[in-house]
């Protein structure tokens, strides 16, 4: 794609006018690992769906019909690729992360786990992959414990050794930490899993959009990720998951479309990935999904990466010059994957979004959904400024200015 | 809305024009009961969400998000508007109808329900407001009651004494049969079930598309529809519930926005509808079925009665006087809610379905996710047709014509 003239630095981003939000805004959004805003293709294609294939697919034989289903196999197929899943391997479509995670939870988790088990979560997890397994282990009898992570959020091989036990039967971890933005080392994490018969889940939500997720390499034995922070629409996630484990899974949600035969008392379930599919699948979403993926893969992993990278460097090196500034994780910005979380002494996150907003910055400030990594961290909230691809050098020169601002407009002297 | 000129015959629909996929297709489309078409306002909503006004709703505090807030907040002000709901009852967006249901049984069903207790379900459920009960009964022990009906659908207050007991703690039950059409006598069941204070659960998948659907006249404390079966989008749905019940129901599907503090081992809930809406909310489909909700009362109940009952009463009227055509039901075209489920003595549905596809219309063929009530009628599986206001008389004759064809086209002499 060539360049739109949106600027002559080298910084220049040549996705931007994809973006018509973007496009016809002045707002810097730092906000992508929220939801990410849209290119244009996306919000075609799921309008190509309501306006060519609009039917309720894997119920009709007719020809509409089997045109939406054919959308929403099509759509699977390219989660399959995009994900790397092996022929042993199933996609199914969900709303988000969060019901991807949940339905492991109760499916897997409720079924397969019991007294005396141990479920292994890390501290930097999201409410999202923290929550359903303290429900597991409440209505189960396992028990929960802590992966630890040091203040910069590696996970250290002793930290392993100390979570891990001969009684491990499931681990929950993020690929990359929606708060430190590290990525964890999910694949030695896989192999002591392994090694203990116990299974792994994967929140791939912010990882997903920045790198390439291949869940053979990661050893993921289920793995989760939302349409949405990867430019597609709201309203659809995916869990990847064995099929083997999937096929000895009770349902989740259950009512049309995930049954072979039902009678007064009971029912006979369709085959995986359906049996986890009921009622109406979010087709035109899948569908939006899908080219949502073919834009990424044809702006490429390799460029986003490299636009992040530059993007995040400049903004970690200018945050640190900002006396009563701090950024929370590693130094490096490698290992920040686009997200920078930080505070400002003396001032409340909500006041400095606040004044990030009256800038036109959009950035998030609380605890991110992760507040027993805030506890771990001894800090009570901070505010996360994320970056994607399409931001601008511009727009981070901007971030930096406007938080060199904060303390003064705080009432603070120099 | 005026004459699009799209025919000159009284029956001629000044509608139509409004749905893009129905004005480019020489399609006729008779399968809106499984999903409805959308108009191009829908469609322009959901793009006006992502254009303008996407951020991740809830969370933020800058601009953009407080605005993506408002959107889904105004849009749960339409449709408590939209089912009249009263200040003690709340609105949860969830992704359709089946998630909607489910919650109410994981939620309330699993927690309140115990061994003895009575659960009524009707015999014409759809499998989305049975199996849910189903898996309450498993794991409760409460016991699984089935309210049965006439042949016509008709539920007499025979049949209610019959399936009521001192023992009965729920009630679900369709407002409108997605096989037969019948509209169901709700308030005089939720009368019933307050007396013995037991819950109702109404499933209004296909009656809020067609007709006011009032929880307060209805004497509903929960009920559920989709929006893509009401011209909205995939993917958003909705539950209606008592805000003492909802109150008092653990969370469902738990992660980020659905807390209000979360520590290791535990978690403080956010107030009701938030406990129930665990991650990111379809915010743009919520915008979507906003839009539907204005749509559908622009056209207004009254003109979309109208056509539907005209419409209905010439297809029943025809399909009667084919011989070996028998539709399932009522014999009044008043009683069809717009849906005629018929068979053709000696041709499989399937085959009846592939003919009428041949000739250009969609129907469904099956059970029509509704297994036992075929059971009880002792039909194996049927064909379909549901019309909505946007169908034309044109389209009932070609349907009338193509009927009146397939025993020919099968083989069978006249």
């Amino acid at each position: 794609m060539e360049n739109n003239g949106f600027t002559n630095h080298p910084y220049c981003n040549p996705y931007r006018r994809n973006f018509p939000l973007l496009a016809e805004n002045p707002l810097i959004y730092l906000d992508s690992a929220a939801t990410a805003q849209k290119p244009a293709c996306v919000l075609q294609a799921e309008r190509e769906f309501y306006e060519r294939y609009n039917a309720n697919p894997m119920r009709g034989f007719y020809a509409l019909s089997v045109e939406a289903t054919e959308r929403v196999e099509e759509a699977r197929k390219a989660v399959r690729r995009f994900l790397n899943a092996p022929p042993e391997g199933e996609v199914i479509f969900t709303r988000n992360t969060t019901e991807s995670l949940n339905l492991v939870a109760y499916s897997y988790g409720l079924s397969r786990l019991k007294a005396g088990d141990e479920i292994v979560v890390s501290i930097m997890e999201h409410h999202s992959n923290l929550l359903p397994w303290q429900m597991v282990a409440r209505q189960t009898g396992a028990r929960l414990k802590f992966l630890e992570c040091g203040a910069d959020g590696r996970i250290t091989q002793e930290r392993l050794n100390e979570a891990f036990s001969e009684r491990t039967k499931l681990v929950a971890v993020a690929h990359v930490s929606n708060v430190l933005g590290c990525e964890n080392p999910v694949a030695r994490i896989a192999a002591m899993a392994k090694e203990r018969g116990a299974v792994l889940v994967v929140d791939a939500a912010q990882s997903a959009p920045h790198m390439p997720v291949d869940v053979q390499a990661l050893g993921a034995d289920f793995l989760a990720f939302s349409g949405h922070k990867l430019m597609g629409p709201m309203g659809i996630g995916v869990l990847y998951g064995r099929r083997e484990l999937l096929e000895e899974m009770p349902p989740f949600l259950t009512g049309g479309e995930m049954i072979d035969s039902v009678t007064r008392t009971g029912a006979v379930f369709a085959p995986v990935p359906y049996k986890f599919e009921a009622g109406t699948v979010n087709a035109a979403g899948a569908w939006g999904l899908k080219e949502a993926i073919r834009y990424l893969e044809a702006v490429g992993f390799e460029a986003v990466h490299r636009q992040e990278l530059a993007l995040t460097t400049m903004a970690l090196e200018g945050l640190r010059q900002i006396p009563h500034v701090k950024v929370l994780g590693s130094e490096k910005a490698e290992e920040h994957c686009g997200i920078l979380t930080f505070t400002v002494d003396g001032v409340h996150p909500h006041d400095v979004s606040a004044i990030l907003d009256a800038d036109g910055i959009a950035v998030r400030a609380g605890n991110h959904c992760a507040q027993p990594l805030f506890d771990f961290l001894k800090v009570n909230a901070a505010t996360r400024a994320s970056i994607y691809f399409y931001n601008t050098q511009e727009e981070i020169a901007a971030l930096l200015r406007s938080v060199a601002g904060i303390r003064r407009k705080m009432g603070y002297g120099e």
